[in-house]
């Protein structure tokens, strides 16, 4: 997507430097566009750990080409080991997503088919390169699917705007470019249909205020800015047509794990008839989990993100709030799984289908045991 | 309820200078605890629309005292008139609360049968602390009530602790004691049982991590701040016993306005089978309405609440932080309304009754038509 009228994804090799990453510091924004360089492993896990990039598919893309850095830096004798241990510590590094996981995995199971070092960087870049790419036209098929959705409320509502809720970021900043939940938005933008969307802000990050709204702004979409205890409001009214979110991990029955908050929306969509869909790329699929409520991890964070609030001052300053009383203790979950039973249909680049195993195995036959 | 240690009321007349109220400035909590001195129906009109009180209880109280300054400072010629005046310049500062109407509304029908200016002062504070002390003492028998709910539940639980979650701040800051929501909180906690809140933070305003964090940790009562998004994950893993919230208005048909955010936890709480008690002295009841849903009229506030936050940075200073682009629009809606449907029981001063027209009318006969 665009950046002040220029193209951008969210990482790529560094031009003219091939020891180097480069991706989009999102703990900065929107106060701050900056670029920041990854060249080791070390560099890789921080980035991940603290949020400079965030977003399912990002993690994967962003883990996808740490390992191609722990390929070029590992030692001439051990490069295999060195390349294992990056894999665990990649991986560790947030439990939730499903798309880290798998991305290390795919590029350990290339790297362990290379009889030399050489072979292993050439092999790692590539496998890096084609996780980006693919994780990019999996978002623009995404786009594709859900522009008809909308397209189709759009022409019942003969023209007449169409209002989407989402929450937290699932746009082109969580994924190498277009976003999950946003794709379709910015596909319909794109084909003329007049549509609004409602952006939660997203506690406790604030990812929706900071990040969608920044990208819905580059992209000249209208949106409003609302707290996250308004969508419920805004459903009872009749003044939401649809719901779409992105999914950090989706089990085989269609459960949905997204930032934390998303299950309140799904249960409030529910209750008002209005449908609920849940936007993601192949890759954020976790096959291996057969109930995703009980089963998918859930990352418990710094309740310092509860407790504490960063924001732009009146004149121009990056500053930390507290909030609370000293003395307040708090808890912070990540995330929360949405039950298949509350989700209208999955989007991904396969095509729409039920939240059900039944529903994912028709787009996923290979999956079929 | 008491503030480290000493015991006060949210507003009381000022000893020995009955020309002034004083009430606590809840914009400045939880970082300062200071008192300010109200003397003019405009100084009532601004702490009203300001927020220095809000809650729908004190909300009420305060506009009782408020009429009494109206009579004490209107002119000896003319002063019914200028009591209506100052009856219609503090109905119209917030249009949610029932509290708030109903309040005036009790004053004007004293003070129209009064015969003389003095009779009218007379009458007036009389009115304000009858109103003030049928809030706190309502308060005080909702916690009897609402104990009886949470001793069962502990009792079902064998002493094990009991986990409550409210929204919003329904504690004795938003009434003149006790409190709503919180009153069988206090009132359980008194009684030696185990429990501990959950406090949602409660957007935009933050009244759940400023005020109902700080009242709970002044009379010991074991809490987390929580995001207002974690909830639901919460019950979903059977981490929440009970919800209790307060109300700004019931409906005839027992639809409850709360913050805004409410109706997202009541519908959660139906999804997983978990009891969602709404707590509020009978001021709260609006009898005249039916439908509470489609005809609670719904404050729209400055969307600055949604694009800005105000906290305490590290070195102790107040600083307001922008967390959206510069240019990004927001909406701000103040409350919204929990169905009937969703609500397991209302909690009030006469007792506890089912959220419906016969269940209300049961406590309430004398509305029966």
């Amino acid at each position: 997507m665009t950046v002040n009228g220029q193209h951008y994804r969210t990482l790529w090799l560094k031009a003219n430097d091939p020891s180097a990453v480069q991706v989009i510091d999102q703990r900065r924004l929107p106060h701050e566009f900056a670029v920041v360089d990854l060249r080791t492993v070390e560099e890789f896990r921080r980035a991940i750990q603290d949020m400079t990039i965030r977003g399912a598919g990002l993690i994967g893309a962003t883990a996808g080409y740490g390992m191609y850095i722990a390929a070029l830096t590992s030692p001439e004798k051990g490069a295999l080991a060195f390349v294992e241990s990056a894999a665990e510590i990649l991986t560790a590094t947030r439990p939730t997503a499903s798309n880290l996981a798998w991305a290390v995995k795919r590029q350990l199971q290339a790297l362990r088919a290379c009889s030399t070092r050489a072979e292993m960087i050439a092999s790692a870049l590539r496998t890096a390169g084609d996780i980006a790419d693919e994780d990019a036209e999996s978002c623009r098929r995404i786009g594709e699917y859900g522009l008809a959705l909308i397209a189709e409320i759009s022409k019942r509502k003969r023209g007449g705007t169409v209002h989407l809720l989402t929450h937290c970021n699932a746009g082109w900043l969580a994924f190498v470019d277009h976003g999950s939940a946003t794709a379709p938005i910015y596909a319909a933008h794109a084909a003329g249909i007049r549509l609004h969307v409602w952006v939660d802000e997203t506690r406790p990050r604030n990812q929706g205020a900071s990040l969608t709204a920044w990208e819905l702004g580059q992209q000249g979409v209208p949106h409003d800015l609302i707290a996250d205890n308004a969508g419920g409001h805004l459903m009872q009214h009749g003044w939401v047509d649809l719901v779409i979110t992105g999914a950090d991990r989706v089990s085989r029955n269609g459960d949905a794990a997204n930032k934390i908050g998303t299950y309140l929306k799904a249960v409030a969509a529910q209750d008002n008839g209005i449908p609920f869909y849940v936007a993601l790329p192949s890759s954020t699929f976790d096959f291996d989990l057969s109930d995703g409520v009980k089963n998918i991890p859930i990352e418990e964070r710094d309740p310092g993100e509860v407790r504490f609030m960063t924001g732009k001052t009146a004149d121009g300053r990056i500053e930390t709030v507290q909030l609370c009383p000293d003395s307040t203790p708090a808890r912070n979950w990540g995330f929360d799984v949405t039950p298949a039973r509350l989700i209208t249909r999955l989007i991904c680049e396969r095509g729409v289908c039920e939240a059900s195993e039944a529903g994912i195995l028709k787009l996923f036959p290979e999956k079929n045991p």
